[in-house]
């Protein structure tokens, strides 16, 4: 697979005027515009679209796609362009379809615990708007990401071990398909059997096989009492196996997060906090105040029995946000290691019991590695990223680091794991895609060229047909 | 749609003779064994099978599924034969894939909190065998169905409320193609952002695109404390309400059951019990010995605020059991109302907040019908059943109850619910199927012609094509 010269379909001045007669102000081809859409959070090369329309109603999307249809012309759909493994890149030029102006709370359903949104919706404005009637939505994946984009790449992040990821959060998408069909893939009942479950397949296609246009999700009372504390440990094992006898002693943790001794100095740097820089959990936990206290103890307890240091506490929400706070940014804190470099970031994600292997292994790869890397996962799930901060300017490190990750999906292939648990394939992990799930992948290929024949939708990305 | 006279496949005696020579006496032609295959635990009429085949391995799958294609015959998967929308009847003939001999459990991974079992592994002996373990499969569907049953119908029941359904517990499945093609949908990792989400995709899909083998299910650690209460009210909305508000306060309920005065008179008659004939609440909590004693106090507060009775409490086992035994022979319970009677069991999902109406409206429905019917329910989920028992040499019952159906369906469709919360589309719900997705059945149409383009697995189920 040769991303680095993909074919940018040629596009027709008829179809540029068109698109401006029916879009007018809502459509940009200045350059400025179209590198923004093409540019990703991550180490890609830019891949600008053609023409960017800012859609405002799922019947902008509707038109767009019909158009795109008779002119033969790829359409990339674009959120808050936080994704990291060049989810949003336009591989083969045509129209970027930003969705951002699309992000109105359409409708919230305290007693059903459930909230219907435009798929531009960020996810902090979406709980700022709920944090007044006693519910949260749960998925955080760090960034400030667009529900429509979580949705399509199937994010899920700190909040996991507890409440699911954007596969159980989603009750029911509005998706506009290849055909300009809008179709409705669900009622919203909590459950249903009825039919093929194509909300899940739109969650995670990245855009391939719908433009998902509004998404209905599933909401949580915002617990009684929340706390957080941060825990140092002498070994990885140690804390690994913290949490999984915490879950094996049926503790509810909410997060849990682990950050190695290099991670935690980024942190400390960035957010100038002064965590002793060595591996560290970071809790939270959520229930009555009775059930956190115990929740508390028994971890404590179970900490202690690991190589656990002492816990620092959080029961305040200010503190609490600074933490997560920190926590969120460490993306940034570790790029950030050499100032001026370029992020590289990838994820893998393993059963919980080969963690432990899967992180030493990678710490020791990494130790001779030319260039800073850090890791930080989500241990409940077996869930854990590498970052990696690169000199722009030397491409040998960019070889090397494709190197590294490469050893690392393999390893992590190696271990019954999966080559990414909430980035998506994007560009970057579409080989070990198959050589995760071999002929499985056809399948996949049968149902892409049978929703989307002329492979118009998001083209190159999972797979190249 | 004219399911009563579906066109039968012509068999030639040349498909027969191969399939007794590949599969000798694991192939069934008798009459007895075809007619066993044919019938349902509901209303349906027969439609047997031309012959049975007992799978051993999913090798014998792939060969029985490349025999059929060569020849163009349908097969039908069979698994405990408890389905109730006639999913597993051979509308078309061909050959019955019976899978209960595949029982095997191939892995329990105790760290990692799942287990791979064979397709016809039944849930009851699995959680026998995990018990020593410290683990349980919540997922209940009341019948003791088996697993690649249940991933098949996207079953749910009881425990759904707190733990999921079959679309929150299977990992991963083994699927044999309409192609022959065996595929794993997915790694054993917790969660996976890696391209199409096939596993959903199966989940649900009645074995319509693809012959499940073999599931990795998620499980759970055995409760330290679990403790059952039933609690009667006054009135189905004091009874709905107090289950809202217990959910609105965090209560993490892990059952919670509504049955109305004529479910419980039928499950006093049939498990020898002599509760209140009323509308009753049957509890489940699960937790710690602290965390089940907060849960109940805070659910007795609530129930007393809405026309609560007072709490039966059953926090043994054995007790408990005969608790839950009741439960799950409602089913049977309900039908034998009158003896000889023949059971036609529906079952619609709604939003929470509309669960009170849609039952009163439902009861007041039910008021004037000349058969008996009960309604009960997984109230946490806005799912509820209606169970007739119908007099089978009466054909204008089941007419009745045809046109009772139709307004029960139409009445939860009204109310942004599904035409099936638990039982899948089968034969049974095939017009609602439309009136509740529009235009996404269009969407599924494709799907399956895409991945079964012969239409031989369970054929003129879901939908006709």
């Amino acid at each position: 697979m040769d991303i680095s010269a993909p074919t940018r379909v040629r596009i027709e001045p008829a179809f540029l005027d068109a698109l401006t007669r029916r879009f007018g102000e809502q459509c940009h081809t200045s350059q400025g515009i179209r590198d923004q859409h093409g540019a990703s959070e991550s180490h890609f090369a830019p891949m600008p679209p053609d023409a960017v329309v800012f859609a405002q109603s799922t019947g902008d999307v509707v038109d767009l796609v019909n158009l795109c249809r008779d002119h033969r012309v790829p359409i990339v759909p674009y959120g808050a362009g936080t994704s990291i493994e060049g989810n949003a890149l336009a591989v083969r030029g045509g129209v970027a379809i930003n969705l951002s102006r699309m992000d109105a709370i359409l409708a919230v359903n305290v007693e059903d615990f459930d909230c219907t949104v435009q798929a531009g919706c960020r996810r902090e404005e979406l709980n700022l708007h709920l944090r007044d009637q006693g519910l949260f939505f749960p998925i955080d994946p760090g960034a400030n990401a667009t529900i429509g984009g979580m949705a399509s790449t199937r994010a899920s992040g700190t909040n996991a071990v507890r409440y699911g990821t954007m596969r159980e959060a989603v009750l029911s998408l509005t998706v506009v398909t290849p055909q300009g069909q809008v179709v409705r893939t669900a009622r919203r009942a909590r459950k249903s059997a009825a039919g093929y479950d194509l909300t899940r397949l739109y969650v995670g296609s990245e855009g391939t096989l719908g433009i998902v246009t509004e998404v209905t999700l599933r909401l949580h009372p915002i617990p009684e009492q929340i706390s957080s504390a941060v825990c140092p440990f002498d070994t990885l094992q140690g804390a690994v196996d913290t949490v999984v006898q915490a879950i094996q002693l049926g503790v509810p943790l909410a997060r849990v997060e682990i950050l190695d001794a290099m991670q935690i100095r980024a942190v400390n740097r960035w957010s100038k906090l002064t965590l002793t820089e060595t591996t560290t959990l970071f809790f939270e936990f959520h229930g009555s105040a009775t059930g956190v206290t115990e929740q508390i103890e028994t971890v404590e307890a179970v900490a202690a029995g690991n190589g656990g240091g002492t816990f620092a506490w959080s029961h305040l929400t200010e503190e609490r946000n600074r933490l997560w706070k920190a926590r969120h940014e460490a993306y940034y804190a570790a790029v950030n290691l050499r100032p001026g470099a370029v992020g590289w970031s990838t994820d893998v994600c393993v059963p919980i019991s080969r963690l432990p292997n899967c992180i030493v292994e990678t710490q020791a790869d990494l130790a001779s590695a030319s260039v800073p890397a850090t890791i930080l996962g989500h241990v409940g799930d077996g869930n854990f990223h590498v970052i990696f901060s690169i000199d722009p300017t030397a491409p040998h490190e960019f070889a090397e680091v494709a190197e590294l990750n490469r050893r690392l999906v393999e390893r992590a292939l190696a271990m019954d794991g999966t080559c990414t648990g909430e980035h998506g394939i994007g560009l970057g992990k579409q080989d070990w895609l198959v050589a995760e799930l071999g002929d499985a992948v056809d399948v996949m290929r049968t149902l892409k060229r049978a929703l989307d024949p002329d492979n118009l939708f998001n083209p190159g990305k999972i797979f190249a047909l």
